[in-house]
């Protein structure tokens, strides 16, 4: 079964104090045991026409698309979601099953003894 | 050093036969040895509201920003770029180092022999 991907790519309002949003969401990927992985970043290199005014993107991965939907339920999501909806200007949100088309090759095996 | 990632949110054009968009990024990411991975995903889950009409996420990680800007440049880049920017209706693309929050959880060790 596919891993799941919640891609949220966001402009947030001026004077937000981006720590405290940062802050909820580690606590909330962390208190949830369904997000297995949680990656996200700042713009530093894209074009103004192509950045469209977007500064930060966050990566949240699921096992699967019902895990996904458990924690878009999921009582501490919809509080989150809540306070975030308050500081954003504009977002885009994408969910969607992933396609790995290249991964990282392992690493090498250990040479012989 | 943190990882690089080249994030690309896009809407294509009506008409648009997108198996021959993918097999042409699939093959650029397989030809450069910088794209340590790559994944993508079709949005099926999001609301309207969220979604904003973009439809497809694109993925691609690097080693380094260093690694990405020589990406940017590369001649095989450059060429699918344009081919690219001809079969868009609109996009968002971010560029930044990669803050991991949470990763998944190693596999157990081995049972002792």
């Amino acid at each position: 079964m596919a891993e799941f991907k919640h891609l949220v790519v966001a402009k947030f309002k001026e004077g937000v104090v981006l720590d405290e949003i940062l802050s909820g969401m580690e606590k909330l990927v962390s208190d949830i045991e369904s997000v297995i992985s949680f990656q996200w970043g700042e713009d530093i290199e894209s074009l103004d026409m192509l950045r469209q005014g977007y500064t930060h993107a966050f990566m949240m991965t699921f096992k699967s698309k019902d895990e996904f939907n458990a924690f878009l339920g999921h009582p501490k999501h919809l509080e989150f979601s809540e306070t975030f909806s308050q500081v954003i200007e504009k977002i885009v949100v994408l969910d969607f099953p992933v396609v790995l088309s290249k991964s990282p090759s392992p690493p090498p095996p250990p040479p012989p003894a």
